[in-house]
């Protein structure tokens, strides 16, 4: 669909045309027509089946051709074998938009993917928009429309719900006793046409949504989900799950909705630049969601705890501190202040254990020491720890008295609450009324949305990224070599990838190439020894596993010797292997293995990848991640985020590496692969940093 | 308080005075009479206080020395100016036990922990047995007795709770809206007498508690404590919550109840020693405390899922694998046999979608599907995510009327529940009141819980540890060596580390000592070129930093400019530094880095570290910790659980390293700190390891 094709026949349809109902919808529970009159439809709904009884309130016809002009909308439950002919009926009665709630297509079997791909076809000929299948459609609480047959709540909150799953579509507006609802809500389903991107671009229009929850299994076109992601995020935050992280998870996925899911670290990279606000898992969703609807982003990381108990102060360092966030350290005026309301030996200090002050007079110790601490500069949220007990009798020592109200005043100041132990009082939607604050089920939950919130405002006002610098390189040279590899089906470039980076003028360590030993005697002269040496064959993956490798050759004899050593070696493990020659290298000098890379993602076409280098690489999982093309700051930022930057910076009074190296090697690497992506993979692994430069040392590119 | 001391006066008194109870706690919501009234005491309460009215049921008397023989337990709840000389009157009326629950002792300022060492003084001296101060003391759900001045909720679930703050020993019970309460619960406060291992003792030998649940900030006596739970969780499980995780947190948990947290990864070996199943934060506790009272511990980690939701069951797979749990594979009678339920396009795997059969016939198809996996041999527990919608209509799709009975038939196998978002319905006491499963309140939560569940009962099955082996050292040689430095007061030992290294058979790359040139020049023509050389001064921590350390010295020339060089480098990076020599090495061949360590942990004593060495160390949190002494196969399994170990096994066709070697350093490092206690901290960075053997190229002792 493109992006000027608006979804209001969706959302907002007068005249609905249902396909595919049986009698026994009727009254049933799990029905379309109880949902939409429990959710309060006005518009006109036409039941189109020949064996329906006439019913009240509704235009029932034997087929589509009975039906009047000017149905806006269709929404279709039949059997998968029929629903592309009921589509093709849709289209000759000028119904424009369809949604196909069938299961069974590109979800299911081969045959369900030839009939979507079918439907496909339809929708691109016959100007027909269609969302699903394998959908529970929508729901639009101020048209008060949905087609699905599970209840929906009519809410106003400010999200907008995107789903690629009924459950997420509906699930929490009906069970949970919170206001985390949704205005509009759509279910993608398998997204054979109306897409992510098409909703995000309706949202954006619709003043109602000031906050987009997506839960999402996989992601089509990636880079235009960016795009718009980040478009639409600078006014109105977006909150997503990716579901299917694990391995095993991405095959469930393709299986389940049709579409492949990327790599989790590609999806976090891509998330990071359109400042998607990333959640863990479905609780952490739907608290995310509502937090952004409810809270304004602090304006700092520095956060005051006020606890009932001591012991649930504790909790709340580590929560904060977990979450990257830091404790708040109050002025004077502040300490003092809260020291009139406390006995002269407790110790005034972040968390403050207020159980003294609030046992000895509630009403007047924690109103006033909430307010100093949502007054003090220092200050930029506060998490409350209080007892929600249900019993009348304690109904006196209620939190929920000031904490609303006392949030208002202060909105800029996020106030969070916690209580030990689930809420059954009431106690939460008490104090959620009564102001913008918000009730957490866990402190860890609390500290980690305080965190997301404070990351989207950094996020929202950082400064406007430069472009990526163009580099002179030299991509005819690149074109001839791919081109070469093209003809002859080579997939591994390894040779041919010095030659590559070359061209790009990435800085490689010397080195010189020889089909035999001729050849190599005849450079044996002018080699600066110590060298190393590598086969060079198509047939060789993994050069060490194969003998291919011999390190510390320090003269002209060794480079003989070693040269037969290698090519029996290598016949020996690798029988067969068709050796084209070998690669002679100077030996590089020590200092930090680095591994830079690149991949064009299938979602998100060219990433960029720097990691700890050598063997480390195999083993810790220290790697950063960005789309490509990114410019020169955003390559710093992205060298930080691995642990192993501290090395690079210099640890126990070592020298820092040369970064600007690294940073200028990956800058070329990111223009590399967006120039030519024909380039499937690339590995620079190591290249080798000290305190002067870097130089590459080994790398391989895959086609 | 010693083992034999039994607990029984402050759980099921029959006589308590209160002393320290003030007219408003007449009638008042926060008072203990209120409390012992609700929770349905029925011993005798004396309450002391000369100014307290008459009051129907109870005995009020001006004094101690007024109230009669025979009183069990003191509650005392005076200022601390007056605690002690309110101690010192029980022990004068014969009264064997006090919990003491005035606050301002240890956990707060200096006078409080002088008044506070009294108490001490008074326990010891005068035979008096006492709980907190600074506690709510205790609660019994059999003797109806509790000193709680908040409600308590009388169950019998059996759960002993053990906690250092008032909020942990009582809050989920009473606001939980779900069975997870206790029968018996004791909160420690400042634990100046009676002590965790003293509670852990009594719960051992009350049958109805079958499960510990303890919140702990600081532990005092940490073998004591692992002893005791390694015997008591062998038969109970102990759940524990360590708060106070962070830096920051430990500050605050001093100044809390006046204990010192030790650091989390010494409390994890600790844990892991004694079976102890570690929760992360206090919803975890709560609900692995429920789970091991519930459930029984699966067979193995196969999980199977079924899920009203295809977008449910994708995350149960990224819950269940991010857990190291693994997908069971059903067999294929299995799958045949839930062919006969669902439509023949759909895949039939696990995790099963089973919207299709349940909205086609609910009664039929979900108890039978459930029942055929929970009979498959290849399941060991079954994942149910269900829809818990509250409304009428829709309470004829209930999966509690099965979940709960089909989980009774198959015991073994623990049913875990999940709905998306709050369930209001009462589903979940639905299917718990009807079996032996349980509903969590995130999948991420099942699947950790399913994770610990099997993990426990891994532990408890293991074979017996073989005791750490003996081996034959130079102990005088070492005796000496530290003598001579308590004598210096130097804390920091280089060259004397080799000396005890060598004494303890480590294998030491080889190395000799020289004062100054003259010595030098004297050993020059006898060294195995190229050696480094480290610089001996007490003076000088960090070598490297000062430019104390010269590396790849190829020659007798080379080696006194070498040593100028140094002394020139030192002066001027640390002027005044004192030199007494410099460390002639030779230098290590090619090999991987690994770190060894053990220091003296003020509350668990010596413990082991492994991990990856050289700068790696500084920047990868790759450690595993042990208590020291540990047996061979625990050390191999130590080594296995940090990532370096892959390397260590060999990657990419390497040959692997010769980790009996690594084996061998660690078990005579764990003889050396056990055996010298004096040692505070030693570090082995590294020692190199290759396929043949391991060297010590570097180590420092701290004394």
């Amino acid at each position: 669909m493109s992006e000027s094709r608006a979804l209001d026949a969706f959302f907002k349809p007068d005249r609905v045309a249902i396909i595919g109902l049986s009698r026994s919808a009727i009254d049933a529970p799990i029905s379309i027509l109880t949902t939409l009159k429990d959710y309060g439809y006005g518009g006109e709904v036409h039941i189109i089946n020949p064996n329906f009884p006439d019913l009240p309130g509704y235009h029932v016809h034997a087929s589509l051709d009975d039906a009047p002009p000017g149905l806006e909308l269709a929404v279709v439950t039949v059997a998968r074998e029929q629903v592309n002919d009921v589509l093709r009926g849709c289209i000759e009665n000028g119904i424009g938009a369809a949604i196909v709630i069938t299961q069974g297509l590109a979800d299911a079997d081969d045959e369900g993917k030839r009939l979507q791909d079918e439907m496909v076809a339809l929708a691109r000929d016959g100007g027909l928009c269609i969302l699903g299948p394998n959908t529970i459609g929508v729901a639009d609480a101020f048209s008060g429309f949905t087609s699905s047959f599970i209840e929906a709540h009519r809410e106003t909150t400010p999200i907008g719900l995107i789903a690629q799953s009924g459950l997420f579509m509906m699930g929490h507006n009906i069970v949970a006793n919170e206001p985390a609802g949704f205005c509009l809500s759509a279910d993608l389903g398998n997204a054979c046409d109306v897409s992510l991107v098409d909703l995000l671009d309706y949202y954006e229009t619709v003043d109602a949504v000031e906050v987009v929850q997506c839960h999402l299994e996989g992601i089509v076109d990636g880079r235009a989900f960016v795009d718009t992601a980040a478009r639409v995020s600078r006014t109105k935050p977006i909150v997503a799950l990716k579901a299917g992280r694990s391995e095993t998870g991405q095959v469930a996925v393709a299986s389940h909705s049709g579409a492949a899911a990327g790599e989790d670290a590609v999806y976090r990279a891509a998330f990071h630049e359109a400042g998607v606000v990333v959640a863990e898992n479905a609780e952490e969703l739907r608290l995310l969601a509502k937090a952004f609807a409810r809270l304004r982003p602090p304006q700092g990381n520095r956060v005051a705890v006020m606890s009932f108990s001591g012991g649930g102060a504790i909790l709340a360092i580590d929560a904060i501190e977990g979450a990257g966030l830091t404790l708040a350290t109050f002025s004077a005026a502040t300490n003092a202040a809260i020291g009139a309301h406390v006995p002269a030996w407790l110790e005034l200090q972040n968390p403050l254990d207020i159980w003294i002050p609030v046992a000895k007079d509630f009403h007047t110790n924690y109103p006033a020491i909430l307010e100093l601490l949502l007054k003090d500069d220092g200050v930029d949220a506060v998490i409350c720890i209080y007892c929600s007990y249900t019993m009348p009798k304690y109904m006196d020592v209620n939190s929920a008295l000031y904490i609303g109200p006392l949030a208002a005043k202060y909105p800029d100041k996020p106030v969070l609450g916690w209580s030990y132990g689930m809420d059954i009082a009431g106690m939460t939607e008490e104090i959620e009324n009564n102001g913008p604050a918000m009730v957490f089920p866990s402190l860890d939950d609390a500290g980690r949305t305080l965190a997301k919130l404070s990351a989207y405002a950094a996020w929202r006002d950082r400064p406007a990224a430069k472009p990526a610098p163009e580099f002179k390189v030299d991509d005819a040279r690149v074109t001839n070599i791919l081109g070469r590899a093209a003809d002859t089906g080579a997939t591994h470039l390894f040779s041919q990838a010095f030659e590559i980076l070359d061209a790009y003028g990435l800085p490689l360590a010397p080195w010189r190439l020889a089909a035999g030993a001729k050849e190599l005697d005849g450079m044996a002269g002018e080699l600066s020894y110590p060298v190393c040496m590598k086969v060079v064959s198509d047939d060789i993956v993994h050069k060490s596993d194969s003998g291919g490798i011999v390190l510390g050759i320090d003269g002209p004899a060794a480079l003989l010797e070693s040269h037969a050593k290698l090519l029996a070696d290598v016949t020996r493990r690798q029988p067969g292997a068709d050796v084209a020659g070998v690669l002679v290298q100077a030996m590089a000098g020590k200092g930090k293995e680095v591994m830079i890379g690149a991949k064009q993602d299938p979602v998100f076409g060219p990433c960029l990848i720097v990691g700890a280098g050598g063997i480390y690489t195999e083993v810790v999982a220290d790697f950063a991640f960005r789309l490509a093309p990114i410019g020169e700051a955003e390559v710093a930022a992205m060298i930080d985020d691995i642990d192993f930057a501290r090395i690079l910076h210099g640890v126990r009074g070592e020298d820092p590496c040369h970064l600007p190296s690294i940073v200028d090697a990956l800058l070329r690497v990111s223009q590399l692969v967006v120039t030519h992506p024909a380039i499937r993979e690339i590995d620079i692994n190591p290249i080798i940093v000290d305190a002067a430069g870097a130089l590459v040392v080994d790398a391989r590119i895959i086609l």
